[in-house]
């Protein structure tokens, strides 16, 4: 979605009407049915064609969002499973099955993709596919993470009504529209499944809006009640801030995937549309950028950005994120450990994985000294130590004296710049420092710290300079509806 | 004491020799006495006849260290004390004596001087001289601060040996040379009656070294045992981080006025003396200063020097001493709670009473915006408050955004300068602060903020420059001798 929507701007609509205005443009109309329709006809056919081609027993069915007529207007997104004997191994599916698709889709526009096995993304007609090879195993018998699937979609259709569809519908447009939606490493927030999970737990959209505003840390939902009468049992097996009992696998928390801060920002949505319903919560407003708004932006801020140019990390999506999000955390540990005080930092990457970790920071250049707190003077060891070490130190500023009963002395900082620390200290890639494998192999061919104005030079990584302005104005992009 | 010492440097002295050293330093000769003795004859005489003539009743006796005959060498300072009946009272101190006592002195240099009540300080033939009128009391039943001297005198006379005073005498030198001498609020040390008390409890300047090597927090010294079998019970009576029982009034702290960093400092002093001794303990290096070397050591510090030129306070110098150290806290509080990082800071008065207050910061000038972290989302009412005082504010930099479940905003700040600052909480002189009221009279008349270089235009304070020397190097005075 990107311009106004000169709809909300001139007549605020209350949420009943904002809910029905949403509901309307998320469902598909039946031209748009047909055309899915007619890729899903040709991809199952496709598909089963080259399976029997290959001589491989499979059963190939229609999952996901289309399958159970969950998916939104404009968004359609097909997954296709190819459910082989669970008498096979793992290695049959990559070594047998993703040749055979890979051959059914001969033409289109097609990658190779790894969630805990691979599997094929295709286009078709412009529309997504992903092709899954799996276990056609009983239930509990999981032998890879995607056979819980079929079981799923089978639940999901038994339960979904028509009125439930179209609640499922506005709550994805939602998580969609806030930023909140997909389980991924890089999201960490909502699948399609929890949205429908949410929903039949709730029954409707507003009872599940109005429910999740007075959501606490370690919400327990259980649809099938397995843990009725032991919720503290759910609470002991299931660590995760939000729990949502998988009604084909109790021992699996569909939430899993979930954040706490997507959580709390789900929470906050939920609060905020009951209180200021915006269709912008659905529908944000696009970024219209130059490079010149950035920097205005740089300037509001007070600069003090500092950007890692990590260059493209060599994995697949979910590594790379799971990566990256370790190196933020890593690198704004040594940054705080040195002096440094870190006021917000976030990672991305693009979509061919060249990554970016963004700090601002309250300055990027700290005083020369810092007040060094030593042992009491009570401890008498201690403070020989203390003297022995500061008393006639190169790097002992002034001092030391005694405060407050203790030692206390003014110390010459090691590193003043955030800027060359970092470069130093990934000089070698940063294992030693702890910066994980992929990301590593990645800043040894060669990184860039990118200082304030200098961010302007993002331009060339396309996507980069939105990220760096939204991560400027600090804002979730569901805050700015309420804004 | 000013200049090197060439013994300490060429040939450094074993403890045993250092003390002896010393000792023969402090010892007053008989050419010495017998001057001094001289002028306590003519001063007696004096006031004995003065009071007569004012007709009277009183009884004229010498006290403190010349009286015990514990006075260094070259630092004779004679107390002479006026005692009046108990049946008249403080007015009859200051309306009736202090004339007499001033009739007495004519001709010489005198002030009057105050501690609980006013007495005259005077200078006759280059010994100070001070007499001070108080009342003639039964033990116990004091009326005014000065009674109980007169049997201090008496305890001390009848205890001191002429080995003990060479004891006491070293001791002195000591306080003195490491800074720690005065019961003053000044220095918050020892006074001369309490290094008399401590050499009389262990016996000599050694084993009481030795013992404060290993003084801990809230030592208890009881020369006459008065709580001997009830320690708890002193320690219940007397809050002070060193408690010494006074032998003529077992309600009271000889110690009382020892501050707790002082203390350390004598314990510190005592460990060093022990395992490095130096004849500069005893008599420090004088500074050589010209605005030349300041400056250097301000460079070597980094800067962030502060200095509040307070101009003079009019009050007694223990007032003066009292309300500036507590005019220093407020200012510090005030600078860190707008989040500048006060390395340290100290306090420091001309003989006129000219008022400095010093702080090195790690910092003059703090970063644009910070960090400010606001309520769990968790808790519905306060995320509501933040986000309303926050999300639209003209001084929010960037935010809010949620992290580890709690709101976070990057506020500008109010203050960026801490001159600035300073400046404009005093422009009042501070009483809203918590200025107290005679350094607040003095700042209203003006003040000065001076930062880093224009420190060298308080060589026109007598003193101040060496101050700010002392200062920047930030350590206490006895620490130099152990460089």
């Amino acid at each position: 979605m990107s311009g106004r929507h000169p709809r909300s701007e001139r007549d605020p609509l209350d949420l009943q009407g904002l809910v029905e205005y949403v509901a309307e443009r998320v469902t598909p109309h039946p031209d748009e049915y047909r055309r899915v329709n007619a890729v899903i006809d040709e991809v199952l056919w496709r598909v089963r064609g080259a399976l029997e081609a290959h001589r491989i027993e499979a059963t190939v069915t229609l999952e996901g969002s289309v399958a159970k007529d969950t998916w939104l207007s404009g968004e359609a997104d097909v997954d296709v499973f190819v459910q082989v004997s669970p008498l096979k191994d793992k290695g049959f599916l990559e070594a047998a099955c993703l040749p055979a698709i890979r051959d059914s889709l001969k033409g289109y526009t097609m990658v190779e993709r790894y969630a805990e096995h691979p599997y094929i993304e295709a286009y078709v007609k412009d529309v997504r596919i992903n092709v899954v090879p799996c276990f056609r195993v009983e239930r509990g018998e999981w032998l890879s993470a995607a056979d819980r699937t079929p079981y799923h979609t089978g639940y999901m259709k038994e339960k979904l009504t028509p009125a439930l569809r179209r609640e499922v519908r506005i709550l994805k447009r939602l998580m969609k529209g806030s930023g909140l939606y997909g389980a991924e490493a890089k999201v960490r927030g909502f699948s399609g499944l929890l949205c429908e999970l949410l929903t039949l737990n709730y029954g409707s959209f507003l009872d599940l809006v109005k429910a999740a505003s007075r959501w606490r840390r370690r919400e327990l939902i259980d649809v099938e009640g397995y843990y009725q009468g032991r919720e503290s049992d759910a609470l002991k097996i299931f660590p995760e801030p939000l729990i949502v009992v998988d009604p084909v696998d109790p021992y699996r928390n569909t939430a899993a995937a979930v954040h706490e801060d997507t959580m709390w920002g789900f929470i906050s949505v939920s609060r905020l549309l009951l209180e200021r319903p915006n269709i912008r919560f659905f529908y944000p407003e696009a970024l219209s950028l130059e490079e010149a708004s950035i920097m205005d932006s740089l300037g509001k801020a007070g600069g003090n950005l500092l950007v890692l140019d990590v260059g493209v990390v060599d994995a697949v999506v979910d590594v790379v994120w799971s990566q990256l999000y370790k190196a933020e955390k890593v690198l704004r540990r040594l940054l705080i450990d040195a002096g440094f005080k870190v006021i917000r930092s976030t990672a991305w990457s693009s979509p061919d994985n060249r990554c970016l970790i963004f700090f601002k920071l309250e300055s990027v250049e700290l005083p020369p000294t810092y007040r060094h707190i030593g042992p009491p003077v009570e401890m008498m060891g201690d403070s020989d130590k203390f003297l022995g070490r500061h008393l006639k130190a190169v790097d002992t500023a002034a001092g030391p004296w005694i405060e407050d009963g203790r030692w206390i002395a003014e110390k010459l900082r090691r590193y003043r710049r955030a800027d060359r620390l970092i470069a130093e200290k990934l000089a070698d890639g940063g294992g030693s420092i702890g910066i994980p494998s992929k990301v590593c192999e990645s800043l040894k061919k060669g990184f860039r710290v990118i200082l304030n104005e200098e961010a302007s030079a993002l331009a060339e990584i396309p996507g980069a300079l939105e990220e760096a302005y939204r991560f400027l104005s600090g804002r979730p992009i569901w805050l700015d509806a309420a804004l």
